[in-house]
């Protein structure tokens, strides 16, 4: 049996990641979704909303499961007992982050298989900070989020619901 | 008619905004420079001096204004009727960045046209970052901004000016 | 009037190209689309051919019109009186070809102004090659190029149709 | 139970190769290696000889086997009844070119999922055709391929064996 | 006689700055190794800190000495009378922005000239950042940076040593 | 004494190799200039004409010489006693290649040193190959090569010289 975790901020979680956690889900037996507790970096929601709502996004995938962790990620790896990282690949990835990162978790974790699964055309260039960004200008985010987590930036951002009229005009 | 918008944070206007002011004015029937009020990064200069910086270059320009602005990008661009938005490519662009937000802005905003002009050469490489990080130490960039921007940077940093014997150096 | 270029091999015209062609007839007075007549690479399709698809892609665009040239771009834009040129960009574009182009070309002709149109989400991966590539193969490439040209297509590589059960099964 | 397909031209299998067979087949239940028989691309060996060389690199992983294919890489995955696409990742890979083999054949087969295996650093920077260029100018190849696969490029190139004083002398 | 400066900030050294000043001090006669006190950038350790590790790992090197500054980099090489400025190449260079700082020092010191050497393969992935990111997680550092580097960031950061069991177990 | 070489195909000689080797011979003792002899890639001029023309270029550089060659690039420097290979670096470089070059030659050679020298910024875009595409439709080259191989290209491609008309047109 094949255990998988898909670490990340989820600062927060969005179609995006849906789709990455939907993909290797149906690939390895068991996906955990790491939620990282940073302190170093500023995030908009605390770990408890993070989770709650990475959790709801993927309440109906049976053989998932979300945890927060505050360790080195090959820690995390090795505590839930998972022998494959899952990394989302967009075209707009930093590439040489990416790398140093695997390189780094190779030299540290020589056993943990690291695999990248390639985004959907319609969310590789979706990034959770350009996501905020647009959230707290008020922009349209219905396409890109759960509408629990759509709520959730507005909730945080702007009290008024998306004008109907804008609603659906993309694409 | 074609209007466009050149949006930025012009802190502070460089040579090479300028360089793609003057193309984009050739080419539309009418440019804002669009002076972006963003309260979440760090800037070296107030919107007020922002804008009276760039309208001081383009003064000599009859189909450019200059406009601050503090909604999402494409809302501006709606709100003064452009059709066009206008960024700079330079080979040091981020990239990855750049095709995210227009990819973002397409979804948000589908018919407000895209168009990239390409920098001079002798632009390719400024960014205003990097000529703080400069002038904050010394050094003299009267060729990579006009006269008033760079007597506003020597004002922030400074007090003496750029030693004649270094004047022209470069090139 | 601004009389903008559209040039490239169009070997065969996609609906990339197309999708690139719209944009660029919004903005601009006139476009030519200019199908180069390149005798070092190897082509599927002759100049004619090449000129015919793209006429029929491009017939309902009332500004538009495509010419052949064997010139230099630059002495192709100077002979038709275009004062810019149009080039499509994709995330999988060949960055560092398209900024040695763009400078030789400012070299030679420092008046004719480059603009960059982004293509579509859904046309960022879409190349002539690799469409080559999957059409020789049997592919079914309908939403990619138009029907005429899919029927270009099958005519060099494949006789028999795109089979109905494989139709609209991508997005 | 998880059927994957490492599909490329293997011109000749490497270590770098091997390298994320080892890999995919701990992952995977039954990892099939699709030794492509691309008329149009150039090759150093002929379709067996590639196979033969890959089925030797491979003959103690009990979960991998190696098959030539000349169709559409999705459809040989259908025919073989893989569920997974495997791709070895390398710092110095064509990023373009890979998204574009990406979505051009998520397009093709939605339902075969691609999964990138991230290269052991020692392979980073390994490719088949800078191989085979040190290996005509008679470098020695001793820890980038195994060794009967040197012998075969010795046979096709050069033929006298590595010097012993040069064996090993890299890392 | 060439005088060379190898400038950074050194927060602190690692096993990928010594390998590169190894490869400058065998080519030039004499190299500076330039401590940046970079009052901007959020650093770990004091200049002190950052100018004492830095001699202690090159204590060994004779042509090799470590020096602080706070101005302008083309202002300290004049100042020691350095002809040559080293940067260490990795492949997850931020290329950008070291096109930028070169062509940016080009035009304030068109005599200082840049030379780029090549990092080790085992320290392509190597950054200062990512390095403290792990250790503040307790991660084990040892094949990265000299013990009395590895010790001073456990000092900073966790009082216990990396554990016997987890030593050399990378590569 | 420190002995470098500058290999390349030299096909032609431009004022960005020129740049290149002004800048590598006031940096070491002695620099040959290796001019390869590639069987395996079509090329314009014939190693006698590529040798000559690089010869005529440098002429009065008093520590250049330049030598043609037909084994590995590591074997060559090991021939002529260089402990240095020289490399121009170009923001439209092929990175990805000159990385899996740089190593590869560190495998076959670990002790001859990698340096990479910034090409200035007006040769940042300028590519041997993208020369003789304009050359071969009567573009004026006079900026971009030495009048000698100006002359040596016309003399392949067109009879007539550049226009004077054109000539100094470009910056």
């Amino acid at each position: 049996m094949t255990v998988a975790i898909y670490p990340g901020s989820f600062d927060p979680i969005t179609h995006g990641h849906i789709d990455i956690i939907k993909r290797a889900s149906s690939i390895f037996d068991e996906l955990i979704v790491g939620v990282y507790d940073r302190p170093e970096k500023r995030l908009l929601f605390s770990t408890e909303e993070r989770v709650r709502m990475a959790q709801q996004a993927i309440a109906h995938l049976k053989n998932v499961r979300v945890q927060s962790y505050s360790s080195l990620t090959v820690d995390f790896a090795k505590k839930v007992g998972a022998q494959v990282m899952v990394r989302g690949l967009r075209m707009s990835s930093d590439f040489e982050r990416e790398f140093e990162m695997a390189m780094m978790n190779k030299k540290l974790a020589p056993d943990l298989e690291l695999v990248c699964c390639m985004a959907s055309l319609q969310y590789q260039f979706l990034s959770s900070s350009l996501l905020k960004e647009v959230a707290q200008l008020g922009g349209c985010l219905e396409e890109m989020v759960p509408d629990h987590v759509a709520a959730a930036l507005r909730g945080r951002f702007a009290p008024e619901a998306c004008p109907p009229s804008r609603k659906g005009v993309s694409r």
